[in-house]
């Protein structure tokens, strides 16, 4: 080469390479599709499997396509070209119903179902190619990124032999999102829907947002809050609507919508909203026919009804039954679904709050239409820290019965606490109901095969807004993330699962991979200790639910106070739930309530959810309730400090944005934590009347201190 | 080179190429500071120049310093190595007191000031260097972005000499954001301000924000409300306010917060906010003691005061000057200052608001502290898309008069809508008071030379929102972009705004730009036409000030009715402002008002803003003013048409993302131009009974239609 020449190259080059610094601003927006450049070894490694992608052109083949190219771009630096011949090292994507290779390959795809999919190193010609083939294109689509996912978590792609379907049919997301752009229990900044400027402007977010969940194998959304406005049905927002269900559809993601009971009413200018209205069920299927106009393959409605305030067929003295039948006649003719959430509490109903939905809708097994699924909150009160299963969860075996967790941490912690919310989807998952003998897991019941029902479904609250970042934190994408793949395989573990997550969205490197998923995995656990240890519950402030409030006695309904969950006095703590109390416990299979009966044998972490026990009383460990309760507070405390010290040694490994705004998040879980253990204790303390056990630091404040508190800008209240 | 070692180049190369098509996901954030690769041939050309960068470390040198790496990185694609020794193609940046080469060079910088700088290619040693000097770290910091902006424009480095200053002491944004993160009058997502967890997570946001100000030389901004809460004057918020403000020092840019007049009632727990009262007195004082203790270098406060229900001096009988005078003295020591907005209207005063403020402001003149700044809106109602000069500027030769624009855009198409609005601040800026003779524009008042003033300020309402792209559009960026080049100043050129905004935004390509800035330069006039043609004003809709409303007349306060301003019934339409009418053109310069006086000779863009006239009155161009008023309508909605024809026509040149983005807003802007056009039309051809000229289409829908339309949930009210 000239000389002249050698410095054009290392012009080029230089300027290429300049990219890299800037790529490297990690503000979080990508998530786990971050197709960074892979270190020349490992691209050469690689490269050799990754020479052109064959691919037909529908909607979601060409999302698959697109998304193998965007990945092998920024993996390897250089474009995957579409090819129509075959030849080695390409990747053949399709169904045998439209791409002949794959046809001829007479791969065994009877066992995948509509959605699962087979990944195969091949020869096809003479030509080595990896195959990834499915029933339908939904699946190749999630065939695609799986491939991807193995790329990106390092491992190696030359002989695979992969298949996988999901376990459940409708994996949703719920967006309590409200139609003025805030987010009712959202921590992210407003919602991503602009509401306001669709059905013209089709944002970006959107095709992003449905390629990140289609790449954990979410395949709806509902879009409005389920405290429902009745305009989201009228024909405007339908267009709006329609608008992002186009977005979505190329990623497999269907839309439903949260229905307003008495939209009849508001919208219909009928007098009624009763289910058995002839009128009324004239005006549902008309407009439920005026939806599937606009969005042919739209999924259905969720329904809060007759719960906080909502309105629904208890109006008319009908029942929960009666109310979604009405909508599933409306729906059926359209292949969808009715989803009613069981999520149900009477301020005229004394008995236990905990044992209400239980009460409401046991009877009623049996009257649901085959297109319904109820869906029950993984616990029997509201997304605490740590709940036992609800006790409905098998309890209706002739009823579809649906899971709904919460992503959105609105009780464990907000957008700020480090808390990988999986163990928690993992325990109640794998909780055992005994309903049809050992190994009736809750698992087992939503997905169907307990009872033999085909239609089941998982419902996550997304923690989704419109910050950078998605989530409103780094680690909160993990959350999200694990929530898809829990719902795809509700057998996953929550560490293996933490484990591709961290290796997607920070590093492979094992020195950066296990204290980070082993502090994820720690971090649930320290969050329900300094804030609700040994199965408390509900002891949050009002309104906001930010920050503790157990001595919070004063609001109108009684099930609303922190004390009716406590219940703590100078002879001791807890809510007593077997015989000699609520008896809550009786809605459990016998085998189930066995575990939780005897408080000397139980596993702890449920003590106080199940009994009230006195200060002196001992626990498994010989301390007394009172020094084991503290302990707990302060051990919490701690995980918080170790966490940051974790953290701080991890510098090495992760960009200075996200390493300083995740070190940030943890200066201000540490300071939450000790104000939850210090108000807390200063709370129990003031009914105990016991001192600290030795060593033990008094509270940092007097009680009145803590309890005069405000907050008057909490996020997550919506409008 | 073995074939192995080609291969292994290639794929370097390849990896590293990858990443172009990475970099290239516009989304807007970067704004005009996009360092995007330069092709080779032009990066041969700047590379040599750019080796090296000389500087010293103090924040703003620091930032500085970093920026032109981020810069040279991204156009040529290589590092740019601080060095503490001077090389060939070195950039010696710094001021003559900390850097000793530059202190050799003996530069002219006495005429500079305090934030201006001088750059200039030089031969320090026999090594070709560019230097960047100044008498600040702040004129520094500013001289390296305009350094950088010459490259994003094209221009050449290699024989500098520009020096520059500001014509403007405080060049300031003011945010309408309020505490719960919503933004009054914001069209760009929720507040950018994370109060919540402000002060431990610091935002990578707020450094981007404070870059963005520092390249078009803005010095401060209002974080919060001018209808403010008293909370931001607390101890926790002001420790939030703090963390901000060190995210924004190191860019130059200080902090300043809107003050709630009677905050020492609600905070201070005073029974009065008497600006007389020593208590009351002593209160401001303490508190400015204490921001200043957490915020040395605080700006001060600005006030809305006795506004819209805002409290102020008035409740007490006192005057602005009183109320104004009180926070200067508390500031005084501490080097602050008093924004006092004059932005004053009563529902107690009979005459015409467009006369208010004067009235109420003239008669205070040489009656406020040294540190006051009376902060008059440029027009006399309220940011219209076309209104004259308020009567104030140049009114009050005793008091410093300062500029507040409003970027975000209320009422001139909020963030749909491309609109330039520096058009509009240009001809408000360029119009002449006549106070001193001719020349005496509005540009030479609030720059002070009119008067002599030292301290003069200009400020604009921001559109800056927590969307991905700021400001919830593209081309709204330039908005922002070319108030702060106006703030720097007054007397640029919006068409050469334009163009520098283009190239840094888009692209370099003549076949790009010329189109594009055009369209910019006749968008506000177009959108005058559709909205409020022919001096027509406040024709909006009620509350969200979405859309049209020229019939709403039922509002309690007579001025906030459309009809109040239109004045249209059989007999003609428009506000007489002269002596047969509410005279306001009285508070001009009598030559001034003469060229408004006389409707024959007038420029008639204002006509109706001063004379009311029937509809057969004959503009100049022959017309009767009814057909005429319809022509310019028809006339406002072809433009919007043209502009689509012209970014079609533009693909080539954009990167996918923002075109799709921009055309979807111009097809937003199409119909809601006709919409204004129809509904305006409906309603004044309701008063005039007169048919349309030939070839006019009619309005689409009846009228009752566009007066039944209703927007729940339109954006920027705030909450």
């Amino acid at each position: 080469m000239t000389q002249r020449i050698a410095r054009l190259v290392l012009l080029v080059l230089g300027l290429t390479l300049g990219l890299v610094t800037m790529a490297h601003a990690e503000d979080g927006y990508d998530l786990w599709l971050r197709y960074r450049p892979l270190p020349v070894a490992q691209a050469q490694i690689y490269a050799p499997h990754l020479t052109s992608v064959v691919a037909g052109d529908r909607p979601m083949l060409s999302a698959a396509r697109s998304e193998l190219q965007r990945g092998v771009s920024g993996f390897l630096g250089h474009d995957l070209p579409a090819a129509t011949s075959i030849g080695d090292g390409a990747l053949v994507i399709g169904t045998p119903a439209e791409q002949p290779a794959i046809k001829a390959l007479n791969l065994p795809l009877s066992g995948l179902g509509e959605e699962g999919y087979l990944i195969r190193s091949v020869t096809v010609d003479g030509h080595k190619v990896t195959v990834i083939a499915a029933n339908s294109d939904r699946g190749v689509l999630y065939g695609a990124f799986r491939l991807l996912r193995q790329i990106q978590t390092g491992q190696g792609i030359d002989k695979l032999d992969m298949a996988d379907a999901p376990k459940i049919r409708v994996r949703l997301l719920n967006h309590w999102d409200n139609l003025d752009g805030s987010v009712e229990r959202g921590y992210a900044g407003a919602s991503i829907w602009d509401w306001w400027r669709l059905p013209d402007l089709k944002d970006q977010r959107y095709t992003d947002y449905a390629r990140a969940n289609a790449s954990i194998g979410i395949n709806g959304t509902v879009v409005n809050n389920v405290n429902a406005k009745a305009l989201s049905l009228t024909a405007p927002y339908i267009a709006k609507t329609a608008a992002l269900a186009d977005s979505l559809r190329p990623y497999g993601i269907k839309i439903y919508l949260s229905a307003r009971f008495s939209s009849p009413i508001e919208l219909g200018g009928l007098k009624t909203a009763d289910p058995l209205d002839p009128a009324v069920r004239a005006w549902w299927r008309a407009k439920t026919d005026e939806i599937y106009k606009a969005i042919p393959d739209f999924g259905g409605f969720l329904v809060k009804a007759n719960s906080e305030g909502q309105p629904g067929p208890g109006d008319y003295h009908r029942s929960h039954a009666d109310g979604a039948n009405m909508l599933a006649e409306a729906l059926a003719p359209h292949g969808g679904i009715v989803m009613w959430r069981a999520f149900v509490y009477s301020e005229h109903d004394a008995s236990d709050r905990a044992k209400q939905a239980y009460n409401e809708f046991h009877p009623l097994d049996g009257q649901f239409a085959d297109n319904v699924l109820v869906q029950i909150k993984n616990g029997p009160i509201d997304f605490q820290p740590r709940e036992p299963f609800s006790p409905l969860f098998g309890a209706m075996p002739k009823t579809r019965e649906m899971m709904e967790f919460q992503i959105t941490k609105e009780y464990t912690g907000q957008a700020t606490h480090l808390v990988y919310l999986a163990p928690l989807f993992e325990e109640t998952l794998k909780a055992d109901t005994f309903v049809r003998g050992a190994g009736s897991t809750v698992a087992r019941v939503i997905d169907g095969s307990l009872e033999k029902h085909a239609l089941t479904g998982m419902a996550g609250v997304a923690n989704i807004g419109a910050n950078r970042n998605w989530t409103g934190s780094d680690f909160d994408q993990a959350n999200w993330y694990a929530f898809g793949r829990l719902a795809w395989n509700p057998d996953a573990s929550s560490r293996d699962i933490a484990t591709d997550w961290v290796r997607m969205t920070f590093s492979g490197d094992p020195a950066f991979v296990t204290p980070v998923v082993d502090m994820m995995m720690n971090s649930r656990e320290a969050m329900a200790d300094y804030m609700t240890p040994l199965g408390l519950h509900h002891q949050m402030a009002t309104g906001h639910h930010y920050g503790p409030g157990p001595w919070v006695h004063e609001l109108a309904r009684p099930e609303w106070n922190p004390v009716y969950y406590n219940k703590a006095d100078a002879g001791g703590i807890g809510f007593d739930r077997t015989k000699t109390g609520s008896d809550a416990l009786a809605q459990y299979n016998p085998r189930a309530a066995k575990i939780w009966s005897d408080p000397r044998k139980m596993d702890e972490r449920y003590l106080l959810w199940f009994h009230h026990l006195p200060w002196d009383y001992r626990l498994q460990d010989g301390h007394t309730l009172w020094d084991g309760l503290v302990m707990r507070y302060q051990s919490g405390v701690d995980q918080t400090g170790v966490m940051q010290i974790t953290w701080t040694g991890l510098a090495p490994y992760v960009d200075a944005q996200r390493f300083a705004a995740v070190s940030q998040n943890l200066t201000i879980q540490r300071r939450e934590a000790k104000w939850w253990r210090d108000a807390s204790i200063s709370y129990f303390q003031s009914k105990s009347g016991l001192p600290l056990p030795a060593g033990y630091t008094a509270p940092a404040l007097p009680l009145e201190a803590y309890e005069a508190l405000t907050f008057p800008y909490a996020p997550g209240q919506g409008h």
